[in-house]
């Protein structure tokens, strides 16, 4: 259900560090969100150093955009970003003050995986029980 | 107006299967949010394999993010989504289950087109009539 | 705190044009959200002529998606919108007619940079006079 979208230039995430780093916003996004890690996705955007800019100066900050579904409550949602951009730290190396993290979301029924539309949060195990269509 | 955004691996797909997704992306919006398809915008972002994670292991998932105005009728944005969601699969082949389409929205007077505020939904035919200033 | 994602083919844009639009981004966004500069980040996905689509045709449209937080006065927002949309045009030539600004917002409190949570709009001048922990 849920996108990470991760920005940052080349070379500064080893394809070990996607990987750990995918890892654990999968571990944490699953632990918090109640969704089974299978419904959780994480991008990579490498750039080229001329198309990241802070200040408008080249830079190389990390930037995450997460999408989920609205209607977490708000403790959740606030654990979530919190832990998010604490593990981007941890993983990566990155100093914080070069990490954002944001969370944007859209209602659930405005999403569809697996041919269905996406269950409103707290009503995940019904619909993970229900056969998907495919 | 609107912009969809398709993420997925290189290879995943052709030149070909990108055109006609376009196309009936396209078509789809055109027709349910009554939007000339000369303002539909389709964008492709193909990764490499290792950027690009499903439940912390490398996958190959078709991730659609819709940007639209807010405040379409309920009904219609469902029927936006289900249509898209099934195009996807029609067109590329990719199975359901690894197909997520979500749309985000904003306030139309929040976004700029050729150099005009974009339109409340319902308000496209005078806003199309007027003379666009470039 | 805001990020500026600008999507084009590539070769649309020069490297010069790049940094003169990341910094004017960052002047009109410093100046109308009272962020520091250092604080704006903008981002640059260049993608391959068959990537990028209007109305199901290859096209070159420049299309820039601002993220703010929410809360922001309304008429704030509107110059926001129309002082970035003016400068994309200004700044690389391409016609207003192809230039798409799209602006969307989260609650500051689903952010977090330099480790900390960020501050809602009108609330900057303290979150910025407090000590970073890192």
């Amino acid at each position: 259900m849920p996108v990470y979208t991760c920005t940052t230039v080349q070379s500064a995430l080893s394809a070990e560090t996607k990987a750990s780093l995918a890892g654990e916003v999968t571990r944490i996004h699953s632990m918090i969100n109640h969704v089974p890690g299978t419904y959780v996705n994480v991008v990579f955007h490498e750039l080229e150093p001329d198309d990241l800019y802070t200040n408008g100066e080249p830079a190389r900050p990390l930037l995450i955009n997460g999408w989920v579904r609205t209607g977490h409550p708000e403790a959740q949602s606030s654990q979530l970003v919190a832990e998010i951009a604490a593990a981007a730290t941890r993983v990566t190396g990155i100093p914080a003050k070069q990490v954002l993290v944001v969370i944007q979301n859209s209602p659930a029924h405005l999403a569809i995986e697996g041919g269905r539309v996406l269950p409103d949060p707290g009503e995940e195990e019904a619909w993970l029980r229900e056969k998907a269509p495919h």
